[in-house]
C-alpha cells in the first residue's frame, strides 16, 4: 500500500523538548512516534520533520519567551545546538523533508503549504508535541487550508496534563479532525 | 554612528550563483557587497544573510526549475552542499542573522518580516543578486509592508545584462526606493 498523497507531520520531537531531563509526558510518547514513523514509511507516506530552531539571542522566538535567550542564557533549541536535534530513536532519512518553523503552527511563515501542495499531498497525519500549542495550531491551519483529511494520533501526541490533552482533542474532533489511537490508525488503511 | 533601526539584506551571494564558474555579472559585484557589509557593520546595521537552500529532489523549488533536480541531477544550492555556501570573502559572524528562503522574495513564506519587526527594524538596504528577481521581489514586498525606507545599492546588485538591471532600477525608483551607488551610500548617513 502506497499512500502517496499523505504526509506524516512529526512536530518538535527534539531533545530540548522531549529528551532526557524534560517532563515525562513528552518522553512517554517517543515509542508511539517511532512506531508511527515506521508505519508511515511502510505505507509510502512522506515524512516531514517539523522542528523549531531559534537564534541564540532569541530574536526569532515569540516575545513571551524571549527572556529565556540572550548573552548569558541559553534558551531551548538554539540552531546548531545538541538540544535542537531529534531525540534518540528518530532520524531523518531518505526522502524525508525537514521544515524549520519559529512559531506554533508549522504553516506560520514557512513554505510548508507550498511544499505539500506541489508534492501532491492532500491528507495529513500529525504526531508530536504539544497538543494545545503546536499540534493544535498546525491542525487548525491544515483544516483552514482545505486539506482533504487531517488526522491526529491521540496517543502519539501529548500535553502537560491529560485534561489539557483531552480538552484539545475534543475541540479538534469537533472541527472534523480524526483522532484515532495509534493502534486504530495502524489497523486502518489511512 | 549606530543605525539600530536599519538592516542590510544580502541576497543569494552563494557559490552556485556568484562563485567561480558562474556568469561574470554576479562575480563582478562581490567586492561591492563585501564593502557594503563592512560599512554596515561599522554603522551598527543588522546584517541579514538571505540565502536559498533547496531539497536535493527539488521538491521545494519553483516548478519551472524543478527539472534541474532529481535522482541523477544536482541542481543549484542544495541544502548542505558546497554550492549553497556564501562566496569567499563573505561570512556570517557575530549577531548576523541567516534567513533561508525558497522563492524570489525574502519575505515569501519566511519569518523575515516578523523577525525584522520585532528587532525594531524600520529601514532596509538591499544588495546581492539578481535585480529583476530576488532583489526586486524583496523590494516590492518591503515597500508593500510599509518599511519606512528601502534602499537598493545600484552597483552592489546585478542582472544578466545592464539593460535588465537598469530597467528594474527605474521601476523601483518609481515606487519610492532609493537607488544610490555604493559610494553615494557610503557618503550618506543612511
Amino acid at each position: 500500500m502506497v499512500l502517496t498523497n499523505t504526509a506524516l507531520l512529526v512536530l518538535d520531537m527534539q531533545k530540548d523538548f522531549v529528551g532526557p531531563g524534560t517532563p515525562d509526558f513528552g518522553q512517554a510518547i517517543i515509542p508511539s512516534v517511532i512506531k508511527a514513523v515506521d508505519i508511515a514509511r511502510q505505507r509510502g507516506v512522506l515524512v516531514v520533520w517539523v522542528v523549531r530552531e531559534h537564534d541564540r539571542l532569541g530574536r526569532d522566538i515569540e516575545r513571551f519567551r524571549r527572556h529565556m535567550y540572550g548573552d548569558n542564557k541559553t534558551g531551548p533549541v538554539v540552531k546548531g545546538s545538541k538540544g535542537a536535534e531529534l531525540v534518540d530513536g528518530l532520524e531523518i532519512t531518505g526522502d524525508d523533508y525537514k521544515l524549520v518553523k519559529t512559531r506554533f503552527s508549522a504553516f506560520f511563515a514557512t513554505n510548508l503549504h507550498s511544499f505539500l501542495q506541489s508534492s501532491g499531498i492532500e491528507k495529513l497525519v500529525v504526531v508530536g508535541v504539544q497538543t494545545p500549542n503546536c499540534i493544535r495550531q498546525t491542525v487548525f491551519d491544515a483544516v483552514s487550508l482545505d486539506y482533504k483529511s487531517v488526522t491526529v494520533i491521540s496517543d502519539a501526541t501529548a500535553a502537560s496534563t491529560s485534561a489539557v490533552h483531552e480538552a484539545n482533542m475534543v475541540d479538534m474532533k469537533n472541527i472534523g479532525v480524526a483522532t484515532p489511537t495509534l493502534q486504530e490508525w495502524c489497523e486502518s488503511d489511512a
